[in-house]
Parts: C-alpha cells; structure tokens; sequence
C-alpha cells in the first residue's frame, strides 16, 4: 500500500516549494538537489533531463527521499520516502512547462534545451512524515 | 584533504538559507530534513537535540550530505558532502542561540527546552559542489 500525502500538507504542491531530492550514487554516497516538483494520482513528480546525475542514480536505484518545505514557514514541512515507479519521456516537455508556470509564473520553461531530452520521475510515497 | 568551500558561495552561511540535511537510517533509507547551518573553521555545523532521529542516524553512520541553497535563487545552492567528525554538547546552546539571532532574528532560541540536550555536529567537507 502507498502512503498517503496528508491533506493538511497538500498545499505545498501549489506553492512555490522546491523538493530536496536525495538520490544514492554508485559509491553508496547520497546527493541531494532542490528540484521542481508536482502530485498527481497520489504520486510526486520530479522532472530532470536524461543523463544528468540524478537520472542516473534513479534509473540504478529507485529508492528516493524528498523534503518539501513550506517557503513561508520552514518548520512545516513534508518528508517523502518511496520508490520511482515509472520513468517517461511521454509527457515530460509539458510537465517543465507547467512547472515553470508555478515556480517562475511564465508560460514556457525559458530553458529548453534541443539537444536534452526531458523526463518524468513518478515517485510512488512508501513512508511519510509530515511536520507542523 | 578536506574540501574546500568556495568564497564565491561562503554568503550562504550569512543568510538565512536552510540546509537540507541527508542521513542514513538503519535500514538503509535516507531521511533529508531541513536544518539551520553554520561553518566554522572549515567545517559545518549542524545543532539538533540527543536522541533525535537524525542523532541517531549520525551517531551510527556519520556519512551525511548537506544541500544549501540561496533564499534568493534556488538555482545557486551548494552540495557537501562529508563525514561528522565531532559530536559535542560543549557550545551548542550557544551555537543554537547563535543560528536563532540569524534565521530569525531573536537574541536567544524561542524553543529551548529543559528536558532537551542539545548538541553540534561539525562535519568535515569530503566533496564539495557550487552551483550557479
């Protein structure tokens, strides 16, 4: 069974929130970068560009762990462990788009790049810990 | 060789930027949590309560990552990660008081509790990453 994002937290899917993304590398060793993120269908999405470290470590280890923090109050904040279910490319130039639509209020991500291919990270929540 | 942090990102430990902090648990999974920072001496400083979670998960496994962003553009931010090498109670309600005065602004942590011993972790750099 998935966990649940608490309703009382659903919130910080709306503003402008940065998720901190900690992926494990090869070695063991955890990186952690501020990410765009959304929710839909009780899943969170994250989108990266194909290749970049973070999609490496995800296509090896599925396991991740976001913190997503209210940017006006960082003592409320939702902490996110669970597994990336799915990784696509269907849907992932839209998905920059909408997020640059929340997080910088432009229609279109300015930083779309020809030559990288975007993609969908679908983070299925196993445990979540919500606070304040 | 400890890393070096960069002088071109060292302001980010005069604002008030959060560090997401990443810390093994047991069981293997990764818990990222935001805390106050301070960098002294070239290390890192991390303050939190005995017994907490992630005092115990630095007790048992002091590998950790730390990703520090500017409040002002979440693009720039830097990655560290490192080793604690040294966990002390010695000055850490000092260190508390300290990072209260600068994320917000009182003379003395709101939220000292008598029953809480409060204690600084002082991370060496082992990797170190600028961004933007």
């Amino acid at each position: 069974m998935p966990a649940t994002i608490p309703e009382s937290h659903l919130d910080l899917f709306q503003k402008k929130s940065l998720a901190y993304l900690a992926t494990v590398l090869k070695n063991g060793s955890v990186q952690v970068n501020p990410v765009w993120c959304d929710f839909e269908d009780g899943r969170v999405i994250v989108n990266s560009v194909k290749g970049r470290q973070k999609d490496i470590n995800m296509r090896r280890n599925p396991s991740v762990t976001l913190c997503i923090a209210d940017p006006e109050n960082s003592f409320r904040y939702l902490e996110v462990r669970g597994e990336v279910e799915e990784i696509t490319e269907s849907g992932a130039d839209a998905m920059i788009d909408r997020m640059a639509k929340r997080y910088m209020d432009v229609d279109t991500y300015p930083f779309h790049a020809p030559d990288q291919i975007r993609v969908n990270f679908l983070i299925r929540p196993d445990t979540v810990r919500a606070n304040g």
